[in-house]
């Protein structure tokens, strides 16, 4: 968004729209679920939907209002403390296990704490002098995506927190699954790309922000790449369960000595949220329980799952780069993809525009967060903030695999071919799958 | 209630009264909580005041309802297992923790089952054929019994629900305390009581179940009793300060190993729910924090704390048995108490009927359960029943400690002389104190 | 000793032969093992026999030369850290676990560190003066005790390690097992004992300690004890064969509460060193490996498994005063058995003296140590010491179970009818077995 | 080794004197060792002494003997079991905390398995036929390599175990330090390296194995790098005791969120070995304790650690591909260091050869290992090989970062510049340290 072209006015006037516009999504998101629904953690990773709804709000109070309007007084100073996440440079916060913990504020409470820091920001935003308005503007873009973040936080952990109950409430209606097509057409062909000294991550010199990246992305870097190869489409739950059948999970000699020797990995027979039951193996989604569709992506699995299963497969996962490189290849429309605008909230079927024997890339936005076999680190050049943006990702560098791509999730305006998440190998409460790659 | 003398229509009345009267006064305790109160297990000792609602509910449908009404179909199969507490006898039962992580069924929902059950279980003891009136009798005696124990539970999870909150919401409007009397008038003379052969516990040879006992204070027994003396009040905040004051908690010599050994015993430098702040020590009731009163009874304390109190003192806690002595000597006016009719849900302090002087045994109901020096063991002859019932008591006859006489948060109909109650060393979250006794 | 008709040399001379024989039976025991055998500590109960050696050396040398002898030097002050158990009236002591990670001293160092402090205190016995002869000769009598239970921890200790190693050494040579009888005569016949008032504990009142008692055993004090039957044998092994297949192990009905639902209990499928292989059970032993004898004494049972077995029998266990006073029957003959001295080192099956019908009561001292139905508290009258020697047995009295009469590997002066050792509800590395009770 | 100019004979020789010259130098270390020394495993990461002993030579037996030499018998069958680490492939093995239980086989017995081992391979090595030799000859290759990192271990192992003991034993004489030089002379000028696309990895083309490498460390292959910067020099204790002294471990801000939150992360204050005494600063050392040597490379320091000092001190640490570029600017001659053949076993102070204002990089071998920004991934092309060798590197790919150039517990032989070790960012108990890079 460049001043120069365009009046103060209409970039208040934007901010606002984006904001509004957020903000209803977070409450949308929401509204299916009942008080009670809001309060359960049902594991430490996991945080209480009342919790994303309020420590998002959090982040625009503490983080924006609490610096820059003057002699501001905080809704309820014991918010700061029991809605911080983990910004040591914004003071103490609650240990995570706590947040189930938390009966008050009730969900009626926070919606009002919502509300009301909704209007102070829009005053705010009507308000703030001209002067700070890019460094304001550059908060406000992280603050969206950040809420963005907890969306999809907040439907995996509502996931969980359903799946966990016996009565298996359901947060969608049922939806009629994709037929559930037992040999399912699958495009096998993988696809060549020519390597080379190439250049990935996002440039951050238009510091304007007018194109939001996170400083985990950036800077643009040189990279050189061996040619490479790439499975069209995700790996889908027939193939998953070819390596069950194959007794994946009980072949040390596919596994990393850490999943193998360690609880969890000890106990896992299969991704998360399958069972199998005396008609067949079954899968939990947000719509409830229904037979496992073979021809899906395979979701909920961990970084060792998607290794091993590669390993099986005689292939590898792709490095960050890889897939980067790849996606670069795509045209913007080839980047849509099942995200959570399309309401389905489940991985879906393969299914390239151009007829089966299509050789396009597909898939490789939307339905799944791809496990990379980079791990996530600084890029060359990378300076980590001080102060809370510095907390913000930086800090996570050690011990987690980057994921890229987006799921069905995830908003479609959050992710990006640049876009790194990351979690720790064995985590798979979260839509993450796999993408096979290979050696030229 | 003898079937010779009254007609089985008032003993369908009155049955039908009691339950009518104990189901109400537990929805009565659960008004002040919002929905999301409701949902919340703080540590794994406590449970859901939701799972509270309908476990006693399952209590009646499960064991009463399931087994004597012909045909009877349940209402949620699925709560015969998530209701089930421990009763192997009656199924599966979810692990304790899973409880506060069940968002549904949702408070309305449980007040529905409750009121369903509530319809049905009128029905039953109005239809219920009179052969087997004696068999239910007694089951809906125990009925009665186990839910006035959720009661006081329901009240003492709440307690720690809201201590654990930063926002400290409080279950009662905050009251004026007794008096913050620094240098309370205590008496300090020691009743001597003179023993001999004595009988205890209670006679179940009435199995009319008139006068209901549970099994574990059965048979009546020979003990044989020193002579003993007692305290003749609770020992109060203002001592246990002093205790901590002189080092108690940093000197190993007045603990049992365990105790001194382990954690949380390691971390403990005061009673649950005690704070020290700039301003005075403090104490977290229903009501909120308020200043410490040093003249009311001191509670929160664990068993290893009140033997470390004890010997501290240089006196010792009484055995069960010359607690049982002692309170058969009271007549039944004195066998009251602040107990929960009296909506303060707080020790109070000791106030003597008769002055200051006086010499009576006062505190031995109500205030709060008094730590005894007995294991929780079976009485000479006690038979442990096959069945649900066997598991109610006997199972936990291990590595528990008896307590005494009742709390603040106990149903007065609920006590007696005979009544024992059980808990392990380390526990302090019920409302647990000390009276001392001493060798003659 | 009465110091009025023995001479006070004589007196020495007496406690200097007691001080060798304790000294060299332990010696004589660690004989037959390794170095490398004496440093594992194979888990957090067991502690190393160097230990063992060294610490039962530090109890004569802190307790009574560094009290007593004049400007007494310690042997090595760091010793006084390292080899202190649980005495924290003597001073900081290391952690347990790190036992099993002190390579140094080396046992020669060890061995070393013995025969100095042998050779101190003999000069000492010969040298102290008249006037603390009483004193001082108590705390020989409790070093000597000391001893020997260190003594037989060391065998129970080293039988853990030798089991928890694959090579599976053995402290013994084999020897022939009592023949395995698979039908072995069992006597059935309960013996009926007349309880009423009658008089358990040790009498302290002679405390010249000339017959040597623990403080926990005393005072003598009256009890009313029901009349009651008592096996006249222990359980055997092919008894406790019956309850494991007929699925006791897998029966909630049959358990305690804290034992079906904790680790390490759920677990359990038999008592600890037995095997189930493809040729038959076999029963570890300090011999080594061997087929299981039905006839032996079960051996190496948790509380939580004796009390299972007897739930299952229909049966109970006898309380510490049943057994003390059915022991007290016996005769100083009958109280012998099956102990260490006879270097069996494992229980032998009944084998009444006088015939198959013989009604007596066997096997009540040696053999196994027997659970009994009483937790380990103080005896009314008891007064825990200040110092070290409180600390001894008053701290342990929360949470363990009284165990009566001795093992195979307990010297026979050790034990007698008023002993009482004690462990928590789930050790079974002792020498622990089963005899039953019942009411009449 | 080339065949066709060398004779096999030559060869056998060769080999043979490799062979026997690394089992000299195991025997060797092992030496200054009491038996007790070579039982204790102090912490769940370090092996006794005795099985790492008894391990490399499994190695030999299992892998190459048991593979190659016809109807081969084993040792001890059990032995298979006992002393495998963690190869599946090679059969079930022990749990790792195990080990420190098995006082059998004793240390005399584990020297007779090594000379029997060693007795048969020579003669295996005298007569294996010239057929299967180059395949034998890579697996001599990696057991020699294998023993040396055991050797290197052996040294960490026995250091933890002494540091653990209040003893403090050591296992060399006390050294006189070299000085404790307050005010170090400090070379802070950094060495700029000249970026670009290089080639790093080791070239595994030459399958004869003549120059040993591991397979992690190939394929050679292209990596794009920036300018950059290093320290020509090691960080020290004196730069480290500042970061200390400026509250580097109580600044959140400064630690990686993994680190910050986590137990044992918590709990440090100061490098592994260090105390803070009355009169200073001391360090426990393979020679014992003696006064912190504030010139002396910092080491026992975490990932962790490594990374909050490198930002504290507005640095990073250099990418493994960075430490490669610049080591390979070193001639043979430079690359030698602080090795285990010095018989130091501590690093010593940076010690330029040409004076104080050199600018030459020393300390790039020997000393300590170097934390690098680096995850311990796949090279790309690197294809994980079936069976025990690809168990041995290639399964610990994740969660663990690259450490490079040896330490003064390393033979000489065993490292070069494509080297790559590897250990959890939390691991502090290998001689660990710190080289600081910049951007350009």
């Amino acid at each position: 968004m460049s001043q120069a072209i365009e009046s103060i006015d209409q970039c208040r006037k934007e901010l606002l729209e984006e904001f509004k516009a957020v903000r209803a999504q977070t409450k949308k998101l929401a509204a299916p679920l009942q008080p009670e629904d809001c309060v359960v953690q049902s594991m430490d990773d996991t945080s209480p939907a009342k919790w994303h709804l309020a420590h998002v709000t959090w982040f625009f109070e503490r983080v924006i209002l609490q610096q820059f309007s003057p002699n501001y007084r905080p809704f309820n100073e014991k918010y700061y403390y029991i809605f911080n996440s983990y910004y040591n440079s914004l003071g103490q916060q609650a240990d995570r296990p706590l947040r189930g913990t938390l009966s008050r504020p009730t969900v009626p409470e926070i919606m009002e704490y919502r509300a009301a820091i909704d209007e102070r920001v829009e005053k705010f935003i009507a308000t703030v002098a001209e002067k700070s308005w890019n460094e304001i503007y550059s908060l406000f873009k992280i603050g969206f995506n950040h809420e963005q973040q907890h969306q999809e936080l907040l439907l995996s952990d509502i996931k969980h927190v359903f799946a966990s109950n016996p009565l298996q409430p359901a947060y969608l209606e049922p939806v009629a699954s994709t037929s559930n097509d037992k040999t399912p057409f699958l495009r096998n062909h993988y696809l060549t790309f020519k390597g080379g000294l190439v250049e990935v991550g996002a440039d951050n010199a238009d510091s304007s922000g007018a194109k939001f990246t996170y400083d985990n992305e950036s800077p643009r870097h040189k990279v050189y790449l061996e040619d490479f190869k790439l499975l069209p489409r995700l790996v889908t739950c027939g193939e998953f369960l070819e390596f069950i059948n194959d007794g994946g999970y009980d072949n040390p000699s596919l596994w990393l000595a850490d999943a193998w020797g360690r609880v969890p990995s000890k106990i896992w027979r299969h991704p998360m949220y399958w069972e199998k039951t005396e008609s067949g193996w079954t899968i939990n989604t947000l719509s409830g329980t229904r037979p496992l569709n073979l021809a899906e992506p395979v979701c909920h699995v961990s970084y060792y799952e998607s290794w091993a299963f590669a390993r099986w497969a005689g292939k590898r996962l792709p490095t960050e780069m890889e897939w980067e490189f790849a996606a670069e290849t795509l045209d913007e429309i080839q980047r849509d993809g099942n995200f959570v605008e399309k309401s389905i909230l489940h991985p879906t079927a393969d299914n390239p525009v151009c007829g089966k024997n299509d050789m396009s890339l597909s898939q490789m936005f939307g339905d799944v967060w791809e496990w990379t076999a980079s791990s996530y680190l600084a890029y060359p050049g990378y300076k980590q903030e001080a102060g809370p943006l510095g907390e913000y990702n930086g800090k996570f560098m050690s011990d987690q695999m980057v994921l890229r791509g987006g799921s069905c999730l995830t908003p479609k305006s959050h992710v990006r071919t640049t876009y790194r998440s990351f979690f720790q190998c064995d985590k798979r409460w979260q839509m993450t799958g796999i993408r096979l790659a290979d050696n030229v």
